[in-house]
């Protein structure tokens, strides 16, 4: 099968937001709280950041395990991978996650201000200056024959859209509403005419839409 | 994560049935038709079963995908891998699945008539006259730290739930109703003294039932 270009768990508010306002080093979401906004994904067996064990395996585990399902790379923007803006004054931050993130693949970052590649567990984070279409082709190259997760955030997932390099979705929208920050959509029939789309809720109260091109 | 045993993709009858009556090498599922039972999974992208691209990439396909997702042997009844009966005749048969068959890894078939392990494409097979617990070890140990799944039928499904042995289900339950064959369930309801239940409708009509120990 041809590798393919994925979202996966990329979560919104009802109102269509990824996060909101001001995203600072204490509050990655900005005024949004992740707690509340990733619940879904924290109450799974596979929520890619658990470390007891327990946790559910109906539909929203089902997502959750996808998340590693056949991935060999990310592509995230800066600002999923820190805080900071304009150039760095050091090379001190290595992202939210700690000394082992979740993503075990190489990790691709997009960004103006570019720095050593440097690796942290199973994950290894590189830095580029370069459209989608080029990055995509680094991540496809490292992927090891498998698919491209496009990690977020909100403004990077929209720009692979643009550039129509985004083959499926998994956006999970919750129930939490959000009023300003970083809007994704104002629903998803704004991508009908390009994706196919199924919408099923799940008992947890999140809406599972999954998309992919026409 | 502890190995788990998981039931994957299990396609029953509106009424229950895993398959028809009468099975013959000309009729694998007996009286039912399987193109009609498991064409769910046929219309997904990710069917094991698929040589031509296309399919669909939906919940169907979350379904579908999920069958090999860190699944490292399967067990199978001698039913499900062949419609011979009694003491072999000779070793010709390997199977329904041709050179290439869709699991990848060991299988562990159960029988009174046991004969020689062989190897078709990425798949094993060997052959087993044992209880449900000893074939579990001996698939556990087979399985590179990953789960195991139960493959069928209905019998080998039921002697693993009546073992106690099982840990998570995701059972497709379809719009064609059979009347008779091999009867799994009457209704989930009978399951969730044990189980957690979650009842999914698709679009395609399938309603998906996970279930995973309470």
């Amino acid at each position: 099968m041809a590798q393919r270009v994925r979202v996966q768990n990329f979560t919104l508010s009802s109102d269509g937001y990824g996060a909101g306002e001001g995203q600072s080093l204490e509050r990655p979401f900005g005024h949004a709280d992740p707690s509340k906004l990733m619940s879904w994904a924290g109450a799974t067996a596979h929520w890619p950041n658990r470390t007891e064990p327990g946790g559910s395996y109906g539909l929203d585990d089902h997502c959750a395990r996808d998340f590693t399902n056949n991935i060999g790379a990310e592509i995230m923007g800066r600002n999923k991978f820190g805080p900071q803006r304009g150039p760095w004054e050091n090379y001190d931050w290595q992202g939210w996650w700690g000394d082992e993130p979740p993503f075990h693949t190489p990790v691709f970052v997009l960004t103006h201000h570019v720095r050593p590649s440097f690796t942290l567990g199973e994950t290894s984070f590189h830095f580029l200056d370069a459209t989608p279409k080029e990055a995509l082709e680094r991540a496809f190259a490292a992927a090891d024959g498998k698919d491209v997760r496009i990690g977020g955030g909100v403004h990077t997932v929209r720009e692979f859209l643009d550039a129509d390099l985004i083959d499926e979705m998994h956006i999970a929208v919750g129930q939490v509403e959000l009023g300003r920050g970083e809007r994704f959509w104002t629903g998803p029939e704004q991508l009908t005419d390009r994706f196919h789309l199924e919408r099923i809720p799940s008992p947890s109260g999140m809406v599972h839409h999954f998309l992919w091109r026409r």
